[in-house]
C-alpha cells in the first residue's frame, strides 16, 4: 500500500546548497507557537470541546477548497454531503461522501489542499497511507478512531498545535457568547473575536435592513438615526475590544474609500436605510463607512483589515441552493492606487493607526499593494490571501511583494481557515517556503545568514505579534 | 562549422536531481502519439499531398512568429516574399528571404520560434548546421534536396509525425471539400474540421453581410431572418459533425457573453443585419450568440472554444497591403469574471456541455481562469496560447493555473499552429516543460513519482483526448 | 563587527552549472564601460565638480528610495534632514540623520538598496562593515574622510566608474548653462542632456502658465499661439540637440495618444492656454503633444522615450510639505495596446524613428509590450523600471519579455538615478542578472554559449548604444 512521502524536506528549494541553508532556517522556526490573527474557526468548536463528528464533517463538508474541485470534476454536491439552506442533506453517509473524496484524490494533485490534507493525516492523525478508493475505508476507520480519543478533541489539539492566540471572525451583532464561555471556563487557551461588521455596512447584502434591527436590539440605540447608527457600531467595538478582539475585518467588493460630507453622509445613510439606493449609492457607502472604520480605529486601537476584490456567488444555483461561501466565489482585478487614496490620505500617515490590506489580484502585488504599504507607515500587506495560499502562490507574492516592501511592512501569516485541525501544516506550509526563499537570498549573497534568521523568525512570528498588537 | 546543440536534456531544468526526475517522466511520453485538437493546417495540403515548395514557403512567409520579429527589425515585408492582398509578391527569390532570415537569426534567441525552428531542422530533416549568412545557401540547398524526397511529403510527415487526429479550422460556410477528399481516400490519416462561425456571428467583420449571403447558399435557409439563421448554423454544425468534428471554436474581441430575450435578440439581429447597429449592439451580439453557440453544443455535444483578447490588426497599414493574421495583433486585458458570468451560470453545470477557455491576459490565469475552471464543471482551461506557447510562458501557465484548479480542469496541448512540419517539435517543446514542472513537485515532496507519471501522461495526451472527446 | 559579505558570485542563480556559465559571461561584461543613456543626475555636480557633502546628502536625503522605507516604518521625514518646500531643513545634523538609516538598515533587507549601498560602500568606498546602530559614526567618519579626497570628486568618480556618456533629464525651458559649463571646459567626460518638456506639455502641472511663458523668454516665440508654441518646441530640441542630446523624454500619467486635426488641435491649445480646459481636454492635449513629439523626433532624430502609468504625489500632505518626486508615486494599469496605437501607427514603421517605452505595470510586459515592440520596427522596450530595478524585477523583465521580442527589441539598460555614486552598482546588477538568465538559457540548452556572450555584451552595451544613438 502505497504511502505519502512526508520527507523532512517536503516544499524546500531542490538546489543542495539553498536546500541547506532553508532547512537550517526552517528548523529555528518550525517549533515556534501559532499566532493566528485571522480565520474563521467557530469559536464554540472551543467552547463546547466536543469530538469531531468524522472525517466528512472534518474533511469535506465545511471545506470549500475540497468540494468546489469535486464538483469542478462533475461529482455532485448533493453526493458530498452539502447541505442545504432549508436543512437536507441528500447524502448522510459521511464514509460515502469520504470516498467519493479517496477515489478523486488525484484531483488534487499539486493543490494546496493535497498538501494540507496529507501533513494533516500524517502529522495530526499519525496515518501516512495513501488517499485511494482502495484505501478509503481502511483510512475511514483509523480516523473514527482517533476522533473519539479525548487527544483529539478540539482544546487538546490546540494546545498540542502550540496555538499562542486564535482569533476568530465574528458578525458586529453577534453576543460573543461563545467566546464569553471559554473566558468564562478554567481552559486557558487564548481565543479571541473579530469585529466584521459588513452585514451592517453594506446594502447589497440581503440581510442588511434584519442585521440593522438586529444591532439596534443588541445595543439600545436606534440604528435608523445615523448618529445611532454610528454610535451602536462603536459601542460594539468596545464589546470586541474587551472580550480581547485586537481588530476589525471588512470583505468589501472593492477597495473603494470616500471622504463624504457629514451632511451627504447622513442623507445617503437615509437612502440606503430606506431601500431608497441604487449601486452606486451602496458603493459611497460601504467607502464612506471604511472611512468611518478608520476613524474608529485611530480611536480605539483595532487594526483594521479589508479583503476585497471577491465576485462572491458567481453561481446563482449554488447560492439559492447551498447559502454562501460554498466555492464559487471568484476574484477580480482590483484598483488600490485609486480606491485607497481617501482613506490612506486622510489616515495613513498617522502613528497610531495599523491598516492590513489583502489582495486576490496578483496584479497588484508589486504594481500597488507594495509601493503603497512601502510609503505609508500605518499601512502593512497581508500575506497571501486565499488561492494563494499555496507555495509557489507564497512564493510568487514574496518575490513580487519584498523588493519594494522589504520584509517590516508585510503582515505575518494568517491561516485564514474555518479547518481547525488544518492550522498547524498551513502554518508549516508558510514557513517552509518563506524559508526557502530567504535561503535563496542567503546562497546568492543578499543577505548573511543571521540576517536571515531573523527575518524567518519575524515572517514567522515577530510580524503578527506586532501588526495584530497580540 | 557551428553546430546546433540538439542536447537530449535540452529545456529540462538545471538542477541535477531535478533534471534526473525530469528526463524520467520525459522518456515515457515523448513517445505517445501527437493530438492535434487545435490548429491551423490547411486541410489541402493533407489532401492534395504536394510536397513543400521551398524553405521560404516552409518556414517564413506564411509564420507570421517569424516575419513579425524580421519586421520588427527593419527588415520590410516587401523583402520577406509576403503577397499583398492583390496577389503582389516583390520578393519572388525564395533563398533571398531565407537568407535574411539567416543574417538575421540572433534576432530570435531566446524565442520559441528559435527552438522550433531549430529542432524542426534537426529531428524533420536531419540538418544542425546553425543559421547565419554564411550557411543559409548550404541549408538551403538541404532542405531544397529534402523536400523533394517522398518522405518529405505532408501524409508522410502525418505518419512520421505520429499524429493520432488533426483538427483544421474552418469557417461555418466552408463546404469542407478537403476534408472530403482526405475521407474519399485510401489514407487513413485521422483530419477533422472545427466549426469556426466568426465570420457569421460578428457584425463588425467587414465579410459579415457576404458571409450571411454564403451561409444561406450553403444551407439553403434564409439567413436574413432570425430563425432561418440559427437554423443554418444549426445545419452546418450538423455537417461539421458528421465530417468528424468534436468542437467548435470562435475568436472574439472580448469573452463578453449576455442573455437576451427571444424578442430582443430578434430586434437585435435585425439591426445587426440590416447595418443599423453600433459598437454597442455589435457586442450584444456576439455575446448574445456565444449564448446560442452554448446552447447548441449542448444539443449537439461539440466542444466549444473560447479564444478572446486579442486587439486584431492594430497596423491598419499592414492590414491594407498584406491582409488578416500577419503578426500584428496584440493582447489586452480581458474580463472573464464578470463576462462569462451568463454563458457559465446557464451552462456550466451542465454535465454534458464542455468549454475550453483560453487567454492572452495572463494576469487572468490565477485570478479568474483557474478559480473559474476550478468551481464549473463544464468549463477547462486551454493551454498557454499563442505568445505564452513557449517554454517560460507554459511554465508560468503550470505555475499560475495548477494549485487552484488542478491538472484535471486543463485541456491538455494544443499546437495551434498553421506550420505543418512543426507539429511535433511544438508538442515536444511543452512535454519537456510539463516534465519538468513536475520533476519540480516531485523533489520538492509535493507528488510521487507515480503520480507525477500518471500527470505527465494526461497532461501529454489524455487530457486533450478526454476534453475534446477524440 | 559583522562584514558585508562582497562575494564575487552574489547575484548569480545558485544551481552550480548555471552559476559557471554566469560567472563566465559576467566576467567578459562587467567592465564593460557604462552607458548611461537615462537618468538624473544634476548637471552642475560634474560642472562644479564640488566634493559631496557628507554621508546623509550623498545617500538618504535626495534618494527617495531610502527615505520612503523608512517613513513607512514610522520614522518621520522631518528626523531624516528633508528640506521642505520653504526651505526648512528640521534635522540639520548629517550624523543624526546616517545614524536613522544605520539603526534600521534591517527594513532594507532584500531591497535593491541595500544590495546598492552596501555595493557602493564596498567598491566605492571601500567599506565593508554592516551597518547598524553600532557602526553608524564609524562608517560615517570614515565616508567623511574620504569625500574630503580629490578621488571622490566627482569628475574623479566619473572616470573611476568609467562613464562613456551620461545623460542628464532636463526641462525643455532649461538654458543649460550646467552643461555649457562642462563642454566649456578641458574636462572630457561626456555628459549631455536630454529634452523633458512636461512642464509645457501638460496643462495639469500647476506650473503649466509659468512654464509658458519661460519657454517664450527663452526662445523668443510667442508660446500662446498654437504655431508659436510649436515652433519654441522645435526651437529648443534644436538647442538640446546641439548640445548633444540624443533623446527626449516624457513623464506622462498614461500611454495616451490622439491624432487630431490642426484645427481641432488649435482650438485645444486655446482652451488649455486660457485655462478654460477640463480634465479630458488635458489628457487629449498631452495625447495630441505626444504625437507632435514624435513627428519632431522623425524629422530631428531625437529619440523619443515614454515613461508612463505613475499616480504622482499620491499623498497630498507630503507634496505640500516636501513637494515633487519625495517617495509617494504610485503605479496604475497602464494601457498600452489601445493608447498607443494611434502613435505606433502613425510612425511606428517609420525607418528613422525611434521609440522606447518603460512600464510600471508589469501585467503588460507580456500582453502588451513585448507584442507591440515584437512587430513595430520603431519600437523598443526600455529596461526594468523604477520599482522594478531589482534583482527579481529584471529577472522577470526578461522573462516576460524575452520569448516575444527577443533581446534585440531592448534598449539595454537605463540606470535613471540621481544618485551618482550609485551608478555603476546599479549597472553592475544589472549585468549580473542579465548573466545569470542568459546562463539558464545556456544550460537549457536553448542558446550556444558564444550567442549568449554576444548577448550579454549587447545587453550591457551594445543595445543602449545603438538605440540612443550614441
Amino acid at each position: 500500500m502505497a504511502e505519502v512521502d512526508m520527507h523532512d524536506d517536503r516544499l524546500l528549494p531542490p538546489e543542495p546548497s539553498v536546500r541547506a541553508v532553508a532547512r537550517d532556517l526552517y528548523s529555528q522556526v518550525k517549533g515556534l507557537p501559532l499566532l493566528c490573527p485571522h480565520g474563521h474557526v467557530d469559536p464554540s468548536l472551543l467552547a463546547d470541546d466536543e469530538p469531531f463528528p468524522d472525517p466528512a464533517w472534518l474533511f469535506i463538508i465545511p471545506d470549500h477548497y475540497v468540494h468546489r474541485m469535486l464538483h469542478s470534476a462533475r461529482i455532485p454536491h448533493e453526493e458530498l454531503g452539502l447541505v442545504e439552506v432549508d436543512g437536507t442533506q441528500r447524502e448522510t453517509d459521511s464514509r460515502r461522501v469520504w470516498k467519493r473524496l479517496c477515489e478523486n484524490w488525484h484531483l488534487f494533485r499539486a493543490t494546496p489542499s493535497k498538501i494540507w490534507l496529507e501533513m494533516e493525516l500524517a502529522e495530526v492523525f499519525g496515518i501516512t497511507t495513501r488517499l485511494s478508493a482502495d484505501t478509503a475505508d481502511q483510512v475511514y476507520d483509523q480516523l473514527l478512531e482517533r476522533l473519539t480519543q479525548p487527544e483529539y478533541r478540539p482544546r487538546a489539539l490546540f494546545e498540542r498545535f502550540n496555538i499562542e492566540v486564535l482569533a476568530t471572525t465574528d458578525d458586529a451583532t453577534d453576543p460573543l457568547e461563545a467566546h464569553q464561555r471559554i473566558r468564562d471556563d478554567a481552559w486557558t487557551g487564548t481565543v479571541i473575536p473579530t469585529y466584521r461588521p459588513d452585514k451592517v455596512l453594506d446594502p447589497d447584502q440581503p440581510t442588511f435592513q434584519p442585521s440593522l434591527r438586529l444591532l439596534a436590539e443588541v445595543t439600545g440605540e436606534d440604528t435608523m438615526s445615523y448618529p445611532g447608527y454610528l454610535a451602536a457600531l462603536r459601542q460594539r467595538r468596545e464589546h470586541f475590544r474587551r472580550m480581547g478582539a485586537t481588530a476589525t475585518d471588512h470583505g468589501h467588493p472593492s477597495a473603494y474609500t470616500v471622504e463624504l460630507s457629514d451632511t451627504d453622509a447622513e442623507k445617503l445613510f437615509r437612502r440606503v436605510t430606506e431601500g431608497q439606493h441604487d449601486a452606486g449609492d451602496a458603493e459611497q457607502f460601504r467607502g464612506h463607512m471604511l472611512m468611518q472604520m478608520a476613524q474608529m480605529s485611530l480611536e480605539d486601537g483595532l487594526v483594521m483589515q479589508l479583503h476585497p476584490g471577491s465576485v462572491r456567488n458567481h453561481d446563482p444555483h449554488l447560492l439559492a441552493r447551498y447559502g454562501l461561501d460554498k466555492g464559487a466565489d471568484i476574484p477580480g482585478p482590483t484598483d488600490y492606487v485609486n480606491n485607497l487614496k481617501p482613506l490612506l490620505n486622510r489616515y495613513g500617515n498617522e502613528p497610531d493607526f495599523t491598516f492590513v490590506a489583502f489582495t486576490l489580484d496578483e496584479a497588484a502585488y508589486s504594481r500597488e499593494l507594495a509601493p503603497l504599504a512601502g510609503y505609508y507607515p500605518a499601512m502593512q500587506l497581508g500575506p497571501a490571501w486565499w488561492f494563494y495560499d499555496s507555495p509557489h502562490g507564497i512564493r510568487r507574492y514574496r518575490e513580487l511583494v519584498t523588493e519594494t516592501a522589504g520584509f517590516y511592512n508585510t503582515a505575518g501569516f494568517n491561516d485564514d481557515t474555518r479547518a481547525f485541525a488544518s492550522i498547524p501544516v498551513r502554518h508549516d506550509v508558510a514557513r517552509r517556503i518563506d524559508c526557502g526563499y530567504l535561503a535563496q537570498l542567503v546562497v546568492e549573497h543578499r543577505m548573511a545568514e543571521d540576517e536571515a534568521h531573523e527575518v524567518a523568525y519575524a515572517l514567522a512570528y515577530g510580524r503578527a505579534k506586532e501588526v495584530y498588537r497580540l
